[in-house]
């Protein structure tokens, strides 16, 4: 009998689970269940629709029809899964089902993909009309038609994508102000030194930023009308909450699985899930609902990029699917475009280091893209870490007018083999052409620097 | 009393020695012998000099005055090196030094970057007016000088250098034709499947190719007329050899050093020379006039890139100014950007491969350089090789029309390591933002591919 696999979610990792599933086994009952009403997209590109450089179709690559017709993959949108459970009761049969909108469905494997929620902190008016968050294309384009005639904007929260959205909607000739409670952008993964120049950049072409301030409320009568922070009153017609994810596990709390230390779900390296500490056979997790294990230091970190949640849901779909594939621990590359601008990390910021209680080393070099004297070079600051202890590479950063997601892909590479700063330098190459780097590239006289101040 | 460093050759690899020595050494007495009149710039500029995209001034970088004001460096311009010595006779004090123009001058460390020689086929009419080698600023504006009334140019030798050329000259408005022995272009380094697709391009914007097909007489009456090549003759004002280079050894074996298997000089660790079998103490060695080993299979390779010569410098002027570095084995990344094409490898092509005996798997994936659904991307190739016994990855080649150059320098950090496909495929990452990669970069596809073909 054909294998029923339940996939719950419908982003990058529910997606790719489902496909890598339907190639490891042409047999199998995929059906995969989703809140959503659009499937196969990346909610990375919200920004740049909203900004106008593309269009809510144009970001969608495929319709529940077309997985039905070609993959023979069932997507159930706009559902709801109230409930999952598995359980082995002593001398009964396993139990393995969900609740699908009043109906109980049964599984064989189930590959949990609920990704995460927008935290939207506990404060007054957050459900008045004019408050958004950016996750969906339906979301978004609601967003869209609300803020069409209407002209302030605050964002809360100055990470990557708040501050990629303030970027697109100032050049859609909106009022920005974005509301951020650390003392830089970009705050956790990125060190205060590489982000003041993205804040300044953006200040440049008009957006507005309140710093250490916490949205203490939202106000309005019937709609968004200010918001409020640290006393102040900054009046908006909407705001929109950037303020970061958090593992939406509703449903594997009611299977009872295991919850990390980060508040997501714990998995082995197949990405199967954990109840009590015992190996659970038949679920998977992927996305943004798990946590990771860190290439790093030991111990665990998130890594909810859309990048992770790809890799790992084709463990998850070809593991549920009666294949072999593993997970391994994360570096967690990430990078962001903001206009004329990209800032790329890896591995560990300061901030990030603090709380595996590691001390780092940094070298930072500046340079340019391309060699000095080829037309249209662009400047391009490296930022490279190790640990003070071991000198073994942990983490970098770019700035860059582009060209910074080869190079933090590259650093990436050292860093999850272990490299230390010194094998580093004696044994990286880059490859040189005008057009495309310096002949010693920037990456490596930050290396030179790291070194030095390792001595 | 001061340490007396004497480098010869004022490349990319003698100027990068001279400078580390430097930093290693204030009060060192460092002099820099060249035959070039022009000193601190990458040959590798010159095709878009002479295609106008840049200019002779403004490719090089410093000027010897510059040198020895800022560096206290003594750069002696269109000298000629006659003759090196080292030797340690018996009972008698160890002799060192050089001849030049006449004149023994004595050294305490001597560093060698007489780089390469272009290889010239020892054919008739190659002594005519109109006949040219690419390497030297001085010798890019007397090719500028002679083709500026005359159109029709062939090109010897379908390397990268006269690829790039080719498409610069068309661009000129030259009537371009490239005469190549072997039946693809960019060969050994390049596999055909690879670069057929450059070659096309070429074509398409008018420049003809003769493939497989030896340059075997240079003709003219006072100047050059045309070549000949297999029985025909194709009539042409000027004749450039982009033909390779030839480790340029001369210096070299009057000291009696030891050249290796691919023509070129071996050295240790610290790139200091051997002769007959013992390591030499006083004698560096930096740049295309060395044989380097590959970190992918053992035994030696050629690394004759600018980016090679950088860090080969570095450890070369460091360890004679007294300090300590080393040189790695090298997996030797490439990158050329022929118009709107980029085309990398990096490690061992199939060509370079069976030198070792090594037999290949290989995966090919193709996709985009960023998002499929963002504005602006461009088609993206990335083929990932293996050793088919121990599936350790040991190549890589990319066509693009963007970021090929952290693509390829990322998979070269991962051969380095000793990375499996497999290790790969559970360990690699990479970061993504629509507008610079797809959420799971076409590397990674590739690599999917790669492993399958390996099963």
């Amino acid at each position: 009998m054909a294998k029923k696999i339940i996939v719950i979610g419908s982003g990058a990792a529910g997606m790719s689970a489902a496909s890598a599933a339907r190639e490891t086994d042409p047999e199998a009952e995929i059906t995969v269940y989703t809140d959503d009403v659009d499937v196969a997209y990346s909610p990375c590109m919200i920004p740049w629709v909203l900004g106008g450089k593309s269009s809510w179709d144009g970001m969608i690559m495929h319709t529940p029809e077309w997985y039905a017709k070609e993959r023979n993959i069932t997507i159930r949108t706009a559902t709801h899964v109230e409930a999952a459970a598995w359980d082995m009761p002593r001398g009964a049969p396993v139990v393995k089902n969900i609740t699908v909108d009043g109906k109980t469905v049964e599984y064989d494997k189930l590959i949990l993909a609920t990704g995460g929620k927008v935290f939207i902190p506990p404060i007054a008016g957050t459900d008045l009309p004019g408050v958004f968050t950016i996750r969906t294309v339906k979301g978004g384009k609601e967003i869209e038609a609300y803020i069409k005639d209407r002209k302030k904007i605050v964002i809360a929260g100055a990470g990557v994508i708040g501050l990629e959205l303030a970027y697109e909607l100032v050049g859609a000739g909106k009022d920005v102000t974005v509301i951020e409670m650390m003392d830089q952008v970009i705050p956790r993964i990125a060190d205060k030194d590489m982000a003041d120049p993205i804040q300044a950049y953006l200040e440049s072409i008009g957006v507005k930023f309140v710093m250490k301030a916490p949205v203490q409320a939202v106000n309005g009568n019937g709609k968004v009308e200010s918001v409020s922070s640290l006393g102040v009153d900054y009046p908006c017609d909407a705001v929109i909450f950037a303020t970061g994810v958090r593992a939406n596990t509703d449903l594997a709390m009611m299977i009872g699985l295991d919850i990390g230390q980060l508040g997501a779900l714990v998995a082995a390296p197949t990405l199967q899930a954990y109840k009590n500490g015992r190996l659970v056979p038949d679920v998977y997790v992927c996305g943004d609902v798990m946590q990771c294990q860190s290439a790093v230091y030991p111990g665990p970190t998130m890594s909810q990029l859309g990048s992770s949640a790809v890799r790992e849901g084709r463990v998850a779909g070809i593991n549920a699917a009666g294949g072999d594939a593993k997970f391994g621990p994360v570096v967690a590359p990430w990078v962001s475009v903001i206009g004329d601008m990209q800032i790329a990390g890896t591995g560990m910021s300061l901030g990030l280091a603090s709380w595996y209680g590691a001390k780092l080393a940094s070298g930072k070099a500046s340079g340019y893209s391309r060699a000095r004297y080829f037309p249209g070079h662009k400047e391009l600051t490296v930022k490279l870490m190790a640990d003070a202890a071991t000198h073994r590479l942990v983490g970098a950063q770019i700035i860059s007018g582009e060209d910074a997601t080869g190079r933090i892909n590259w650093i990436t590479s050292a860093v999850l083999n272990g490299m230390t700063a010194e094998e580093f330098i004696v044994q990286a190459e880059n490859a040189y052409c005008p057009p495309t780097s310096m002949v010693r590239d920037v990456v490596l006289q930050a290396a030179d620097e790291l070194v030095r101040n390792l001595q």
